[in-house]
Formats: structure tokens, C-alpha cells, sequence
């Protein structure tokens, strides 16, 4: 008890250092994130290929800025990766931080209040693209990181890897841990790319979903057709896709591809009711969506339709004519993006063969349908009896007064599987972001609260980590 | 059979004639159609609106030059309508030709393989939007004109109407002629903006079917949600849209929409024995078309379902990411345009009406769905016995060598109807196109031998339809 109060005691006297640190430095603090996120990496788009090489360099400096010994921008098959490291002896605990400096497209433009690439401070948020996710976030790491060196109170050794390929499957990133497995040894992976339940509620991702996307091609006739001469008598490919979509799931919402939740790991009556603990106010949460009514699968909570249950959506689709007014024209092809979500234990290498060969089979004759699988990942669930896990508890539980609970998030960062496969280590997900940033969407924004309350834990989690 | 022979061999010298006339002139005329063409008038695009008043005045100029005693623009509520006409004798009938001068949009602008506005000859067609509908088409009828008022073989008075409107249902059109009954006064009208079945295989279109076009919104959460966040628990609105979409037909292909089918007229089977004897090669169809299997109503032919049958395809669909990559996300709308061809004696209105109902009744509740009506007309039925249609018959027999072959049309041209309740006309759709031209979609083509063979085939047409 005695020893308890003690550590609480230093642990508040260390919390106000940083508080104080990040008082006198906040406006140096935001402006080199700003610097980040005015380079629009969008890594999905091949004319920001530059962008992404600018921005990597961009990291490299501040890494270096912030207290590394050694930073480089080392590449990869695809963008590059930079690495960052500070060795205070080989003998202690090392934690590898990850984070990516790609971000999402930014359309439909349209609905932005500010440009996505020149961030702005309003009420209280940082509003751009990659404010949050994860820029944003893992820019608190390097600036928690200058914190322990300038202070001398780094307790461990330190590696950073930011990669440039997170938005599209990390695809590159496998390769290069494959390559650098000396170089990245470590003890625990600590990431900040997920979010906490509400301001006042924090908790930690211990589990997030898998994903698997494809594109999906329909072909009718070779060429548009008129729609009164040939519509009733030809095979219409988005009337045929529309078909093929809605038979993806049934009337009660389980999604039918066959031994699609073959693998899907049951949870236990226990377990879903300590998941249920979790404060959730649905009146709230339709209100803030601005919905009558949430759809999901039968037999399953809304907090289990995106914590333990894989899901399917349509993330775009489009065919024949889009434009201004009307044209009568029976297209001759029709495209969607289509992706899953996955739960622990589903293999997406054997989710992407089973969607393939079920959409492609179920193809009536009179069209031809080609599915192209794009990227996919791994669920990923962290045991909480890490140390590392109790480590990122208590650190929060300092910041925000309260003990965090443990998620299971509806999102995806396939490379968090990748990385115990590869490295053979357990990931922390220990991430500030909230359900109202609308990373992914237009108007992302990241509250500043978060931002240094973030920079406020991450010494408190090395502190304990290392102890 | 004295006289039919008398009357066949004056048909022939006459026919000598024009086409004399014509391989005089085919330079020039092509020349002529061409000032036309290059001028992009797409009526449902607002930033042609100022080429659709070029496009007009144009049109007013070849008429003056073909011989027309008087030629204006004249204003509606939307685009003007070109009026011409020559008066050889009130007490000889009056011919009206009716044309149109818009064209439909360009779009997909990739699939072109010339400028659509930049008219090419090759392989023996002209290669440019509106090179058959209805620039091309409606310029046969001048031209035609144009030789029997210089070669003195006019029998009758004409009078022109050429609108700017068709391609989006005619709107002021309709207005235009209340307001011009006595303007418009005459005995038949004539209209060459079909398609006859091959070019050895003449044919009249005897029936056309009507229209109805409406666009959706289906709204889920009031902003782009993240997928793997939100997937699962909140209604997508691509995959409900195309599940409303997929119920709007059965199994069988019959389209859902209570009362849909409720006015339309069941042919007997004589009547469809009839139809039958049309040639159709459904293999040659389906490999124009490149399809192996054709799609349609159960319980009816590939003939059927385009001539006396009603059909419902969606003309294009849009919502979520659609650019290059992948992008997860879980959209906030989704959009598709929708349309249905309607047969004789299905009213447009009550079916516009029925569509917006139902579609919105049936919206689950967890989305919102807007249905906004465009345009519509009502389907056509030309009586076999008609002088008119008699005239068509024997003209195209003289160019053709062969009896055209009364055919119902899938298309639409909704202003025929309307032309049959305000003006008390009846029209007589003599068209030239082919199903190979494809209007509506890229690389539009005309065949210069069709072209040719209309302005050889209109003269004769007056002279029978004036003995």
C-alpha cells in the first residue's frame, strides 16, 4: 500500500513535468505536426507518389529533432518506411513504436469546411486529414519520445517505424519486417492509430477486426446499349450486381457466404456480458448518426456487431450514367468495392479465396463478373495480462482518473497480426482518438485534449513498462 | 395491274431522279449535316444551353435554303423549337415533320474512339453523336424536302418542327403545341427517329413504347462513417439501395411495383404469332452483343419483351468511393437513376406515381429515401391502316425492294403520344437507324447507305400518301 501511494505519488510529480513541458512547447509542438499533414500522402492515389517520399523525409527530421540517435528513410518494394532508434542500453526492454504517414483520400471534397491539407484550429480540434488518424496520433510518440530524452527520464530503449502503405493493407511492410528482423527486435509494439470509448471514458483496443476488400466487375453486353430497344431483353449489369449484393447477406442480416463463419471464434455468455459493461447509450449514438433505427446482425448488440462480429459492407459502386439529369442507357458494365471486417481466427487469405470463388460462381450466365481481391489482413487480440497491457492501463488510468476498459474495436490495422506472425510481438493499442473524428471521412478532426493527454501517458506507459 | 405497273414504273423514274440528285449533292449534304453535329446541343447538360439556340438557328438557316417559304425560331419555356413550312395549296394536305435537335450526353468520354462532336466518315457511316438520332436522321427529311421543291415534284404542304427537348422528355413541347394548334394543323405527321431491323430488312415501327424515369437517394447516417468502426452496425446505404433495387423484380422477372402491369394490353396470341414471323437470329444477337445468355420477363420472347412488354432498368448507379485503390468506408448516401419503358395503354402518370410510392413505402427504417421523378411520356400504337402508314409501306418497298415489316419499337418517344392527344395526329414513325448505330452510347454511327436510302425513300412517301 505503502509502495502504491509512493508510485502514485512519483508517477503525478512525473505527469506534471510533462504537463509543463507541453505547456511551453504546444505552439512549436503543433506547427511541426502541421508540417506533416499539409503533405497530402494519400496512399492510395498514384499521383501523391511524391508526396509520400516528402513526407517520409519530413518524419525523418523530426525523429531526428525529437532525440534519435540514427533516422533514415530506408525503402521498400513500395513506399518507404522510416526508421528511428535510441539505444540507452542494450540490456533494457526495447519498445518498438508504429504508426503510419499515409492517409485516406479525401473525397467527396465537397463536403469539407476547411481544406483537408491546410489544418486549422476551431473549437478546440485540429481539423485535416490525418489530424487523428495518424499523423496526429503518432506524432504524440515522437513528442512524448523528445520529452523522456530532453528530460532524461527515457527508462528504455526506443525504435520508431512509420510506414506509407497502412491506408492500402501495409502491403510492403511485410517484406521489409520480413528483411529487418534483427534490426526490429524489441519487447512490445506500442500504437497509437485506434480510438477510446468518449473523453471522459478511456479504454484500450485489445482486439480489432480483420479486413478483406475486393473490387467486383459485372459485365453485360460488350457496349452500352439503348435502354428502350434492348431494356427487358439483356441482362442489365447493375440490376444483376444490386441482385448479387443483396444475396450477399440474408433477411436476418448473417452474410451468406458459404463457411464464411466457419473459423469465427464464439464468445463465451461471460465474456459477452463483461463486454456489455461497456457504457453505451444508444439513444446517443443513433442521434449522433442521425438514424430512426440501427441495422445489424440478429441476435447480436450493437457493441457486438462491431467488436466480435464480422460484418460486409459496399464501400462504393458505380455504373452507367451518373451525371446531371437523365440518360436512358442499359450500361454495359457495373463496379462496386466491397469489403469484410473479420473477427479473430478468420483467415482473410481464406476469406478473400471463398468470396472470390462464391461471387464468381453464383454469376448468372448472361453476365460475367470478375472479382480482383485488393488487400486484407488479420484480426488481432492482445491478452490482458501483458505487462505491457497493464502498463498502458495504468498510464491511463493516471491521465484520465479512470481505469480504462478493454475494446474490441470494429476496426482493421492488418499489419498488427502481421507483426506477431513476423516479429513475434504482441501489439499495444493504446490509442486517443474518438468516435466523432470522422477519420476516413471529410472534416477528420482530433481534439487537442486528446492530443495531450496522449503526449501526457505514452511516459507514463515506458515508465511502467520498464519498471 | 395495268395501273400498278404504270404506277410502279413512274415510281422508278422518279426514284432515278432523286437519286441523281442526291450523288450530285452528297458532298454538300454531308457537309450541311455536319454544321449541325459539330455543335454539341445536350440538352440535360445546363452549359449547352447556349448551343442549343445555335443549334436552332442552324436549323432555321438549311431550312430557308431547302425551300422553306418561312423559318423561325420560335421560343418555349425551355429550348425553341425551329419552325418551317411551305404552302404549295390549302386545299392539299399537309405533311408535319417532326425532329429534334438535341442529342444525348457523351458520357463515358474514354470509350470514343473519335471526337463525338468532330463527325468522321469511315467505313461507309459517319461517326459522331447525333450522327442517327436525330441530327442525321431529321436532316434526311430536308434534304428530301429540298429536292421536290427544286425538281417541282412537291405534292403537298409541309410543315417542320424541330424540338430541342427530346432527349429529356419534351417538356416545353408540349406547352408549344396547345399554344400552336392552328400553326400545326395538318393531316399526318411524319417522324424518322427509329430503327428499322437490318438494312436488307425494311421495317416500320408501328408502336413505341412510353417512359418513366426517376432518381433515388437512399440516406444512411448523416456523414461517411469509417467501415471497420461503424460496419455492421449501422445500415449501409449502397447495400440497401441494392437490395431494393434486386426487389424490385421476382424471380420470373416480373417487375414488383404493385398495380405495374394493372393497364397493360395483352396481345392476342394471333397478334403474337404475328410478331413472331419478324426475322430474329438470337444467336447473331447474342453474339453482337457478346453475351452468352439474354435476360428477360418469363413467358415471353426477346421480341416481346422490347415490343409489347414493360421493362424496369436502372440507367446508372453511384454511391460511397469510387476512385482508384481501395477505401473503406461506410457511406452516408447512395444514388442510382431508375427507369422503366412502358407499353400501350399504361399511363405514365399513374405509374410515376405507383414507383415513387411504393419505393419510398418500402424503405426500411433505419435509411431515408427520396424519390425525385424526371420526365415520362406514354407508349404509342400506329393503326396498320392508315394511308399514311400505307405510304410509308409502299416507299420503303420501292427503295428496299421488299415490304417493311411492322414492328414495335422498345424505345421511346413520349411526345408521339402527346402529338396523338393535342394535336389529334397520328404520326407515322418511318426511321432509318439501325441497331448497330448506338445512340445513346459512345461511338454513335450512322451508315451513310441508310442516310442515302431515307432521302430516297421520304419523296415517295409523299407521293403516295398526296395521290
Amino acid at each position: 500500500m505503502e509502495q502504491n501511494n509512493k508510485q502514485n505519488s512519483d508517477a503525478k510529480q512525473y505527469l506534471a513535468e510533462i504537463r509543463a513541458y507541453i505547456e511551453q512547447n504546444k505552439d512549436r509542438f503543433l506547427e511541426e505536426l502541421f508540417t506533416l499533414i499539409r503533405i497530402p500522402s494519400i496512399s492510395s492515389e498514384q499521383e501523391h507518389k511524391p508526396d509520400m517520399v516528402r513526407c517520409a523525409e519530413r518524419w525523418r527530421e523530426l525523429l531526428t529533432a525529437a532525440g534519435a540517435d540514427r533516422a533514415e528513410v530506408m525503402p521498400t518494394e513500395g513506399n518507404p518506411v522510416v526508421y528511428g532508434e535510441k539505444t540507452i542500453d542494450p540490456a533494457k526492454p526495447t519498445v518498438l513504436v508504429y504508426g503510419h504517414y499515409d492517409v485516406m483520400p479525401v473525397a467527396p471534397m465537397v463536403l469539407w469546411r476547411t481544406s483537408p491539407f491546410e489544418p486549422v484550429v476551431k473549437d478546440g480540434k485540429i481539423w485535416a486529414r490525418g489530424a487523428d488518424d495518424d499523423k496526429g496520433q503518432s506524432f504524440m510518440q515522437a513528442k512524448a519520445f523528445e520529452w523522456m530524452v530532453r528530460s532524461g527520464n527515457l527508462p528504455c530503449n526506443v525504435k520508431f517505424m512509420l510506414e506509407g502503405e497502412e491506408e492500402i493493407g501495409s502491403g510492403s511492410l511485410y517484406g521489409f519486417c520480413e528483411k529487418n528482423k534483427e534490426l526490429l527486435k524489441a519487447d512490445i509494439i506500442l500504437v497509437s492509430d485506434t480510438s477510446m470509448i468518449a473523453p471522459d471514458v478511456p479504454s484500450i483496443t485489445s482486439g480489432l477486426r480483420g479486413l478483406c476488400y475486393w473490387e467486383v466487375e459485372v459485365t453485360g453486353a460488350n457496349h452500352d446499349l439503348h435502354s428502350g430497344l434492348f431494356g427487358g431483353a439483356v441482362a442489365n449489369p447493375i440490376n444483376v450486381l444490386c441482385k448479387m449484393i443483396a444475396d450477399l447477406h440474408d433477411a436476418d442480416g448473417h452474410i451468406t457466404i458459404p463457411g464464411f463463419y466457419d473459423d469465427v471464434l464464439v464468445l463465451s455468455d461471460e465474456e459477452r456480458a463483461l463486454m456489455a459493461q461497456a457504457p453505451f447509450d444508444e439513444q446517443a449514438y443513433k442521434q449522433e448518426l442521425g438514424v430512426k433505427a440501427l441495422k445489424g446482425e440478429k441476435g447480436y448488440t450493437t457493441k457486438e456487431r462491431t467488436g466480435i462480429r464480422p460484418c460486409l459492407d459496399v464501400c462504393g459502386i458505380w455504373g452507367g450514367y451518373t451525371g446531371e439529369g437523365t440518360k436512358t442507357v442499359l450500361p454495359s458494365k457495373a463496379y462496386a468495392k466491397i469489403s469484410t471486417r473479420l473477427v479473430a481466427n478468420q483467415d482473410f487469405e481464406k476469406i478473400s479465396r471463398q468470396f472470390q470463388q462464391y461471387f464468381e460462381s453464383v454469376a448468372p450466365d448472361y453476365v460475367t463478373v470478375k472479382v480482383t481481391p485488393c488487400h486484407g489482413g488479420a484480426a488481432y487480440v492482445a491478452p490482458l495480462e501483458l505487462k505491457a497491457y497493464r502498463a498502458a492501463e495504468n498510464a491511463m488510468q493516471q491521465v484520465y482518473g479512470r481505469r480504462p476498459i478493454p475494446t474490441r474495436s470494429g476496426g482493421s490495422i492488418p499489419i498488427v497480426a502481421g507483426f506477431e506472425k513476423i516479429l513475434g510481438l504482441k501489439s499495444i493499442l493504446m490509442g486517443f482518438g474518438l468516435a466523432t473524428d470522422d477519420i476516413h471521412a471529410p472534416n477528420e478532426n482530433y481534439p487537442l485534449e486528446q492530443f495531450f493527454h496522449g503526449i501526457e501517458t505514452i511516459p507514463l506507459f515506458y515508465r511502467y513498462f520498464a519498471e
